[in-house]
């Protein structure tokens, strides 16, 4: 492999000759070999682009860079957000707490990219512009950092997370109303229990998605803060005066979405509770997703020994010679990543209780788990909702014969022949393994009509949604 | 000892003789000895106490319950909250998922207690109430312990953990305003930085209290949500019509608290997302106070051979013989709280998961975990700002030794005398182990005038709050 | 109340007059008023009182302590383990993370016992005992915390979690060998496969527990290692020579268990990875049981409209007009048990990772939460084995039903009539709701003999255990 | 892009022509849009390749297959294993919980490869290989992905978690033995304590993770017991006699690894407390590294407002101007990897509660998250060894002057001058912010030669290890 020589401030660096990236990077490439290379989700190298490309914007506005310099920078910027250098970010989550060789990183890729933009070739003639003095200028690591992973996660929440729940939701909801009339057995501690309607069930679904959507949301205005402006400590050393306030408002005109300076600064840099915040309405979610797919899977089970009111589709071969074992695959996906998201909750808790002083030094840690956690759900939400949810049909004939050969339905005898009577029919039917019909009219209690006329499940759920 | 016969449907039961419980506790009590007695907190029996007297009230005004039960009832519910039943409760949390056991506790000793104020014996004539038809009329354990254990974690949240945590942020606010002219050496990585004050330092423990805070309170709609007038599988059955609103008015009247009934009930009984997410809330504070309460520590080590930057108060001897050894017991304790709640938090979000179709039967341990962490925040916060915050003195001779001491102000010389020659007199300090003041003039690169004048800590803390 | 005056270096505590404890607990009365008083479990109590009397003899053998003082403090720690003085430990989990206040409170107790037992009264004349001349020598906070909570874990492990372990594992082996020969329908992701015997599945608890309680003896080494003798850094000052040995093998005499002295002295006080370990073996357990506990009670799901394979007995009314409603409650309060177990594991694992330097002052948490979870396992292991799993019986009308519903079982015609003339049968018997027989008979690939002789599902389970 | 047709029972599907998996593995890509694709960890389809050679040979040992098809299995497995088809792989965790797209992408693969080394050309003519009857014969997903999965793991603890920590354990403790005269300032509660040195400080690090590997090897035996004979539900269904024996013994062959047959197929299907287990000893690490790396940054702070009593290497720029701030960079990636694995701990722990029946359908996330945290504790160790633990060095003046100024030498002085006067001693250099000695010669109480004769701290360490 052909290699360049590359400098900092501890000396010479051999990088590959093929890349953007420089002597920070390539020490850390060497230095971390913890996992997989590139770990660090490009989510964040790209809420760089949008921060240095404000911080150029602002430091030219404020009279501290120029605009040939701005520009250079927001091209690169731009490129990096259209995915064109996606292969120049080789870091690992694993890497300084602050996440400083990232931001060192993204620093040399848009100085060697802007030298390239400016006509010409890497590590030949001056410098166009400097990684740290220009394209970090009014920064530091444990201000970018933060920023970058805010502007991330913000956008991975708005953008693949409540959309994809939403999605959920509202399939959940058409549901729900389709099935408005399909009365089935109710069923608490897992046992037989009055009826209610298949999709007053599904109502409760959505009811637990409205109001984890509804705490997301609660999160996003912590997240919007920003600690851009803070830079080493929060103090906004080295920044010009009015750099916190417009480089916010830079940021949130080129993602489009309400980010503003976090009020206190050393909060921003030296806790990162408000991903504790996010994350934890992210584990809200999971937990109600969990129980979802858990009824969808115990109400789709069978097809002979099972409950089995309802179908789900059959998306790949369940077994090849047993018709009608459709595996609930959606819901041990979607499961499996509620599972994730648990445990990654903890992750991010225990790095957040580990600040010390002006910096908190789990940023990769708790950012990485939190991307991974708003994409698993969004995208688990989607895929359930396309190739489960949405096909989901209650199986009518085995909802009317759980119903009625329930022992439950005798509490609307209640009123009409008194509780030891109905108590009795119960009993009798429990015993002998018949229907409540039966032995209500071998007992000489009611007549068929009677019973068909009183004993109606329909009229047992309510008036309420 | 004595015995009386109490029955249920099952037969007799022995029961103590001057215990107010009947046959169901008492079989409860048998069935489930695990861990210590009487586990099952009492704040969800004092919330029983609030919906069973509001279920009174109702069931009396729409026509299904006398006034002299409803009175009755009612006067026994305030005997319980006034504390004079508490030893009447012996379950514990380890029962039935659904709480069904420490309902009927709760019926049968309304109603014993009941006959006694009727003027009877208990065991002896009619009974004046029935525990079933009468105390727990329109209601099922499904409804209301879910509605006890909001009721109960709602108060402890306003009463306890929001009052502890407020008093804590506003002595941390306090003491952030007195220590705003304090600079002192700022740290990253543990590594010394560029400078900041002591009120800064703080205001960031202000800012991470007044988010957790918020995030809390934004908790507080869910869980002002009551599932009484769900019933049995939340469709409402065996309900008079208009009973859940107007259940739900009482018990907010009587609680001087904003409840309201659940809009979906079933939702109400078959999840509790809303605690998970309080929980979520107060874990997040938890990640808070374990950040400050660190840095507390750490800033107050010493005497000799820690930081040594603050004083906290000596509240019981650390070492007979070693002045100064001031141990951070306040601390330990707080963080303590913090790991306790952080393992809670994913109690409450297993818990979570694993309801079954119309009911989740997790419901005691999570109630439980959730006031114990509930409270734990509080009381802890109120014993740390008591014992320590209140008390927290800066130590102002070594805060100015080591900023004094500190390269870090070097930075303050770049725009001076050029980067070169400041990281000269830097690196020459810190191989010689000597000041940068000596190393300027040494080098005849300054003037002590100059440096004294040019090189103020205080000129670099910004004008960020 | 009546008070006495206690005085320690601090001065001077008013103490109630009928209480034994001194001037040090009074003051942590105080200072940490923290949930509930006296969590500090007595389990750790007792284990102080085994290490007082193991110290106070090994220093008596070493010669620094004479033997009258040897004695009395013998008398008043045997006082103490027959529960005598249960009343005189009044402080909380929270409070020093050493446990320092907890030491000096048995230090202050057997002290002022002493001085009764000898004759005076408590405040007169001069102490019999000094609590930390004499009751604390050899010893410091910092090792005999460790030491009286390495005790408790391992006495609370060894007498009540592996015996109510292995009393479930043994029914749970003998019913597997009841129910060797009765043939089910197997599920695997919910849905109907191939069969297995009910006697199989017991015998996959029984292999979990039996790796479990494998898993929990491996941590018991660890466990064993004594801190005691480290004293305040564990560098051993101020102990005798050979002290250290000699005292844990007293300990081992006293408990009767094979506790021994920590290699490294440092670890023991600084690290409590040893409860980590045990934490993580009881977590398992927990994962195992939740399993377990989950399969019977879909099993035993019903009466009529869920599984029904089993018959789980009924401890408590489940439904007062509902036969055969019988709630799996065990099953509800052991999973319940599970989720604070795996919570409790976060917890103790946050306060794991934090220790300083020479001490770790998570100590009490730790602790607590590992006693908590020793002791739920054990005792709810029991209750479910007693209540519940000793009583469960197969159902064996609808075992037979479901199996022989099966579609599953065409599997056995591949080798007979071909895959595809198989395939057809269970085709035709799904979309009809059919059996195999009729469709395998209708459709002329078999006679009703060949069907019997050749589907027999006792034949499908295989040799295996 | 250029397709070709694939079928499965479920019919035609189209996948990319220069691929070789086949039609399942397409709908599996489809279907299961989760997160980014490729997620199943490489390992594990590499487990696969070991069972599915192991497979063969032994169905053709017992007569079930031919040898040319065995030689065909086995010869692209073992191009699998040389990672020559890396590439065909794209399935995500995310998927059926039982794996079963994995194992079918992987029967895809080798069936298609053979066709290839057979001469022909993918998609024409007969297939060479069937993937469900000859690459899949006497296996099923259920017990080929946990057999995969135990491989895979087993493989990763051996191959780099073991090493990596033993390597730094290795490191730690010469470390220990060189640094075991140098004597330093002991803290307990984060405050001045009595000396150790910090040989003795690293023997604890040692010691900690000696139990850790002990503990970690402990559950290599579960670990090493393999599901493969289980086939569909446990029973072994479609094995030939003595096959399960057999093929475990070819699998130990491959790997050259103890692995042998699980005795119970049931546990082995349904349950993974196998992957608790190991994963609960990985967390342990974690714990025990969390302390010793947090320690290490502890005592390496400074240069000059910090401990200092140790100096880390310098692998890259702290700060350019700011001579000596050597971040801890390693111990924060260190730490940030505990902090994930303490969360993977909850994750895995979620998934192995949730086993249904004859089945655990969260395989793939458990497994995952397992294999991530036993390969980044592996790597994190190593990578923490060689650019720090190998560098430390102990900064002696500093070490000097901490122990010198501490006040907590006096205890030396107790049994010299007596306990009043020395206390009398380190109150008054408390005060005076001046040293024991020369209060000491103030004060009168002693000569500068007695104070250097008695106040040692080397005499004060013990002789401990």
């Amino acid at each position: 492999m052909k290699y360049r020589i590359e400098k900092d401030t501890m000396g010479e660096v051999k990088v590959p000759a093929d890349k953007l990236w420089g002597a920070q990077t390539e020490r850390s490439r060497n230095n971390f070999k913890i996992g997989p290379s590139a770990s660090m989700p490009l989510e964040i190298i790209y809420g760089f682009a949008y921060l240095k490309k404000a911080a150029a914007y602002t430091n030219c506005e404020l009279g501290v860079l120029p605009e040939e310099k701005r520009d250079l920078i927001a091209r690169v910027c731009d490129e990096i957000l259209e995915g064109r250098h996606d292969g120049q970010f080789p870091l690992v989550i694993w890497q300084t707490g602050s996440g400083t060789q990232s931001n060192m990183n993204v620093n040399e890729v848009i100085a060697n990219r802007a030298h390239q933009l400016a006509g010409k070739t890497i590590g030949e003639g001056e410098k166009t512009l400097q990684p740290n003095d220009d394209v970090n200028k009014s920064q530091s690591s444990n201000d970018t950092f933060p920023t970058g992973m805010h502007i991330a996660i913000y956008k991975r929440v708005v953008e693949t997370t409540i959309p994809g729940v939403t999605r959920l939701r509202d399939t959940l909801q058409q549901k729900s109303e389709t099935f408005r009339n399909v009365v089935k057995i109710g069923r608490t501690h897992l046992m037989d229990a009055t009826p209610l309607t298949l999709g007053q069930e599904f109502s409760g679904y959505v009811s637990q998605l409205d109001h984890g959507l509804k705490a997301l949301n609660n999160t996003l205005d912590h997240l919007s803060e920003l600690a851009l402006g803070g830079t080493a400590v929060g103090t906004g050393i080295n920044t010009p005066q009015g750099y916190a306030g417009k480089v916010a408002a830079y940021i949130a005109k080129f993602t489009e979405l309400p980010f503003k300076s976090a009020e206190n600064k050393f909060e921003a840099l030296a806790a990162h509770d408000a991903l504790v915040e996010t994350h934890g309405a992210l584990k809200q979610l999971a937990v109600s997703l969990n129980k979802i797919a858990n009824d969808i899977r115990l109400m789709a089970s069978g097809p002979r020994s099972g409950i089995g009111e309802i179908v789900i589709p059959a998306n790949e071969p369940g077994s090849s010679i047993m018709p009608g074992k459709v595996n609930p695959t959606q819901c041990e996906a979607l499961t499996m990543v509620c599972a994730q998201v648990i445990g990654n909750d903890v992750a991010v808790s225990v790095g957040g209780t580990q600040g010390h002083y002006e910096l908190n030094v789990f940023k990769p840690v708790m950012a990485a788990s939190l991307l991974q956690s708003a994409r698993l759900i969004g995208d688990a939400c989607v895929s359930f909702e396309e190739h489960c949810a949405s096909g989901i049909e209650p199986n009518h004939n085995r909802i009317t014969e759980l119903l009625n050969n329930s022992l439950m339905l005798v509490t609307a005898l209640n009123t009409r022949i008194g509780y030891y009577k109905a108590a009795e029919i119960a009993n009798t039917a429990h015993k002998n393994g018949t229907t409540l019909k039966e032995e209500a009219i071998n007992l000489g209690y009611l007549t068929a009509e009677e019973f068909d006329e009183w004993v109606k499940p329909e009229d047992m759920v309510g008036a309420m949604k």
